[in-house]
């Protein structure tokens, strides 16, 4: 598949070299381009699909920059969280009790196919998820059941099994799945590390 | 022990109800009295340690009832949440993205010893951890650690095995804790009902 992958950082390159294992046409987009990088508006006009993973307090920036054009009809995969360090680690977390990313992204691109997925775990996990032994899992959400269903393809190919890939509904869910990096952000300390995960148990 | 368990709410009678089944002498406050319940104040006065089962909304008018002096120098288990559901299921959750009840409290009364705990989980996954297989964890914070180490203690005597029970360090990771039920609340059509939990799992 052609996928543009929006955003250079640790992120945009994991999941870019991931995809590109994978076999997709994967052209990243950054807003200065430049080494392995295009425009951002480049990088979304060749992606069937497009991942962004910009810093989430650039992102609205960076997909305007990418083009509503380019972006329109297509999945876009909103892996982006906004971290706020201005008060030093642990950074602040999300944009507000009442609204996310995710939510701000679809009101802005109204035509792009928004799933929020991915961003409740470190890099190396989302492409590898098995580098955390045992059963844990992976959130999507969004208003296009069709696009969910092509994220959930691809997060089974990055080694998700299907039944840990869990549907949290249409895209105000974003809300949580942001809101619960402030309690990742904690769960660090105690799991030594960015290398954890949470798994669902019900009675 | 003698403990003061402010709320005559689900989560309130709950916990009075195991800490009297566990041989503590148990008084319940509410805004009101009857019934079961004591006023506020007399609830505070007589315990060595004091749950705060308010609705998050109202715990600070229902702990300045309660009053400062029948709060100091002791372990205040914070378990409150702020659920919005004004406008409708799911509610919006949590205070501020930059603070949270816990820390809210622990300015407010700056001589208890607040241990924000057990807000992540259903009254009866509070009580009974048994009710869901397997490992799951429930989350301690707070500023003080012989203050934690006492919930610590009353969380195993709950039925929660020490190493499931997570130290996320000081007050403001109460943020995290509270943050992470605007996520609880969309897991729950996930798990089918109110009565599951989060287990973490590291690389």
């Amino acid at each position: 598949m052609r996928i543009g992958v929006l955003g250079t950082g640790v992120v945009g390159t994991t999941i870019a070299g991931k995809l590109r294992e994978l076999g997709h046409d994967v052209l990243i987009g950054s807003r200065s381009a430049g080494d392995d990088a295009v425009p951002f508006a480049d990088a979304a006009a060749h992606g069937e699909l497009v991942f962004n993973c910009t810093n989430g307090n650039a992102s609205l920036e960076a997909l305007r920059s990418a083009g509503e054009d380019n972006l329109a009809g297509k999945v876009l995969v909103d892996v982006s969280n906004a971290l706020d360090f201005s008060q030093g680690p642990p950074p602040i977390v999300g944009v507000s009790i009442e609204d996310s990313l995710g939510e701000r992204i679809q009101r802005a691109f109204p035509e792009a196919r928004v799933v929020k997925a991915l961003n409740t775990v470190s890099a190396n996990v989302m492409v590898d998820p098995g580098v955390i032994p045992g059963e844990h899992d992976v959130f999507v959400s969004g208003n296009d059941d069709e696009a969910k269903a092509r994220v959930v393809e691809l997060l089974e190919s990055f080694g998700w099994p299907a039944d840990r890939i869990l549907d949290l509904g249409d895209i105000t869910a974003a809300r949580g799945q942001e809101l619960y990096v402030a309690f990742w952000v904690r769960l660090m300390d105690v799991a030594g590390g960015a290398t954890f995960n949470i798994h669902l148990v019900a009675g």
